[in-house]
């Protein structure tokens, strides 16, 4: 059996998400760490429709990948243009990518109403942009666009424009369900039919319109495509493209084609994320393999027999894609799940012990409150050890105020705080500026608090959420507030409840800074 | 062919998701929308297992519902007990559902590994089990927990599994993907197989985990499965249960399989809106068929065809399922997709007017700033009219003081603001208080303009929204606010962006303000 090569489009189709935008910079990163994925095929872009595309194609030139091609987008020749006199071709191959892919009409309906052409003037478009694009790069490939559309529209004629690029002795045809609509038994009855009359090997690139772009191109493998289009997350328009993360480990782990090695798959999640990163997007945390809660468990049936036998409740070893199995903690949790979590934290505790249940109604009043420690472990394991008894006391906050001010002409408020907080005996009273209210607080607390912990430097504070949580369920509404904190060894979650949105951010901030302290004094007991 | 009945365990297997928990007031809701929605089954909880469960059944008997049966969730009886002395199978009774559904095992993996008995004392419990419950309830469903998994590792004993609840004269047997490993093609082949061995109408129970579950419920119908379970919106535990938002459209407008009239198809969007709202998680905007996204078009050589026909790049007609075609504004967006929108705020645009060209680099530039007028469709309406020189000039800022102090023991910090506007020649200088300086600063603001403006008072601030745009781009991190505000007839959302969240909260409060008045004004006008 062939290879499946992937063909990522993550920097081409995926910028088309709404919400999707990448600076070139960010597509050189992610371009290369799709090289270092294994990805086969990386579509740069569409030198054609913007000037970012056409530098992206000129920077890439400049790194050297492992293995993977360059591939450039764009359209077959327009109606009444010669293929070296189209715009569009010359800059596609002006861009000098490996692999040209042009995308040309299936569907009779579009050809005459959005080419106006007659059907057989498109066939030619077809045939001689393809073969004109042969004698001027190494490989070419065909997007046969809408074609299941097309091909249930008029099957004969769809398949005629498939013999149109078959005859210009293309790379691989791509069979596209552009507008997401079809279902996988229809992809497996069309392919089947398709390939009684084109022996040019087969690709499928699926959008997720019937949230069915997945299981379209595992069926469209099982029935003989050999190259697979989507990409990183799904990220795409409207509903977006087939899933790539989801669709390599099903192939090498579910359907005997290896398409990356043990060790790129492992790379699997880290690449999900640093995609949603640079594309500023909060990741899925359902998303399948590589979500957060792909492989966390709630109810206490189940946790107990995955701690068992993993197998029971997990469809594949989260480690071959690099996540992780998780215990969550919830209302629905019961004393197995506190104790899955305490060990986690190496904090001893036994299941007869009353503070297990003490800790479990804990978790019961604070989450009615609207707390969540899912994202803010950090907080839920200050709360276990104050339940034991076993948290430090490092320091405490007499009060602070914080002001900002803007004057007509100003371009920004001024944001100040004060603070007031005690050590030992010591009172330390101090003053800062910030970035808004949150920033000014988080200055002045640090300020008084770096003269007793000067390893609150390496402290930073990463990320700030914050969520309205709605009101008219008969108390006034409240806002929760996650941090997240980082220094040199790792990361960590806090989280704070407040109908104030200072209160709730300050809660989360003194929680960072004692985790911080706690973390560094048990090491340096350790040491 | 029969028709299809869906079964909703939104209320049951949907709160084993990460995230989600439903007040029992939440659940009565929800159960009400369900049966209006057509939704033939309404599964509301696992009586046995918790308190809220029972609580739910309790209610739901007080109100009457147009055709949904109310079902029960519980397991098959225990080892070593009599079905009529099982706890679990007495509190289902008691619930006095209409249909009880219970689970078994089918894996003999499972019945070693957990259940710890015979795989011949396993055959018993499941066929007692239901035999019993079938003489205290008129209906009667048995799910087959893991069974492709079993069918896979020992199809002999799994099949006998099927056979001992078949005996039993159940009404339903439901195949149960419990991992949600299984990929189409083989759920496709093993009903087959079931088929030639069991007679009773058969269901199917898919998850996520492949990113198949959709993919391989409309599979399994295809194969003549009747009974569709899944949740709205996808909820569920770990990648979440089948999708009844994107089964009941496909099997109704695709499969010609109707299991919802036109009328209650058309809910689909409120109904996956009202979930996502009591569950209070933010939609997913690509959702297939209802989500914001599902049918916004970026590309311009997409809006243009779209606005011609919209089948060439939409799968259904979005009406069909409450939803609509939207046409976004972003970098990638051309002139058309600016007259779009014009044409959308009834503000007349030509494509000539130079004005159209300056519309687009301020759009570029903002972006480039950190706006995104997706989900702030108000503040760029203001920032056209702005362009065009048509936005009436109702008031100005001279300036605000926002303080928030909190002493060592206050519950809550205290926040006033103070504002200075000016209207007209006249200026007022008024402050408040509020729950968090935003709340304040609104407040001083509101009761400054609302002299001039009474009809400010019917306005509202419905949501709020933060997000802080990564830092480590060259520049520092930058805080964009969404707001969505309304009053008695519409919505709106608006957008600011700063590297002080008090400013950028103060931009979208009076963007949300100016627009509530431009709107207004234009009513007044038309009287």
């Amino acid at each position: 059996m062939s290879q499946i090569r992937l063909y990522d489009t993550t920097l081409r189709d995926g910028t088309q998400a709404e919400d999707i935008s990448f600076l070139v910079a960010d597509k050189v990163r992610i371009a290369e760490m799709l090289d270092d994925l294994g990805i086969h095929y990386i579509e740069g872009g569409w030198p054609g429709s913007n000037p970012k595309d056409i530098a992206f194609f000129k920077e890439i030139r400049n790194i050297s990948l492992k293995q993977a091609k360059i591939a450039a987008f764009g359209s077959t020749r327009r109606a009444r243009v010669k293929p070296e006199d189209d715009d569009n071709i010359r800059t596609l191959i002006q861009a000098e990518p490996d692999t040209i892919t042009i995308f040309g009409k299936s569907w009779d309906f579009h050809v005459r109403e959005a080419l106006r052409i007659s059907l057989e003037q498109n066939l030619e478009l077809i045939n001689d942009s393809l073969v004109y694009l042969k004698q001027h790069v190494g490989e070419v490939i065909y997007d046969a666009e809408h074609f299941f559309d097309g091909y249930k529209a008029n099957p004969a004629y769809a398949l005629q424009t498939l013999k149109a690029a078959a005859d210009a002795d293309v790379d691989c045809i791509v069979l596209c369900d552009t507008n997401g609509g079809s279902l996988p038994f229809e992809i497996a009855d069309i392919i089947d039919d398709v390939r009684k009359h084109i022996s040019t090997p087969l690709g499928i690139h699926a959008h997720n319109d019937s949230e069915c772009a997945v299981a379209n191109s595992l069926t469209a493998v099982e029935h003989g495509a050999v190259h697979v289009q989507g990409t990183i997350n799904g990220f795409g328009e409207r509903c977006g493209n087939a899933n790539l993360c989801s669709i390599a480990p099903a192939l090498t782990l579910k359907m005997n084609r290896p398409c990356m090695t043990e060790d790129q798959l492992r790379q699997l999640r880290i690449a999900s994320r640093t995609v949603y990163e640079l594309a500023n997007l909060v990741p899925n945390k359902h998303q399948p393999y590589v979500g957060n809660s792909a492989f966390a468990h709630k109810g206490g049936v189940h946790v107990s027999a995955i701690q068992r036998h993993p197998e029971t409740y997990e469809h594949i070893r989260p480690e071959k894609v690099g996540n992780l199995t998780r215990v969550l903690v919830s209302d629905l949790s019961g004393r197995s799940n506190i104790l899955a979590k305490a060990e986690q934290f190496n904090i001893d505790l036994d299941s007869k012990d009353p503070v297990t249940q003490e800790i479990l109604e804990t978790i019961k009043n604070l989450e009615n409150q609207g707390f969540q420690f899912e994202g803010a472990e950090a907080s839920f394991e200050l709360m276990m050890r104050r339940a034991l008894g076993t948290l430090r006391h490092f320091f405490s906050v007499l009060g602070f105020r914080v002001i900002d001010t803007k004057r007509h002409g100003d371009d920004n408020p001024l944001s100040e705080a004060t603070i007031q907080v005690k050590v030992g005996g010591k009172i330390e009273h101090t003053a800062a500026e910030g970035r808004g209210p949150v920033n000014a607080l988080d200055h002045a607390l640090r300020k008084a608090l770096e003269k007793f912990y000067p390893q609150l430097k390496q402290m930073k504070l990463l990320d700030y959420k914050v969520r309205v949580l709605p009101a008219g369920r008969g108390t006034a509404s409240i806002t929760r507030v996650l941090i997240e904190s980082g220094d040199k060894n790792s990361r960590w979650g806090t989280v704070g409840v407040s109908d104030n949105i200072i209160d709730a951010s300050y809660q989360a901030l003194i929680d960072a800074i004692q985790y911080k302290l706690v973390q560094d004094y048990a090491a340096d007991k350790k040491e």
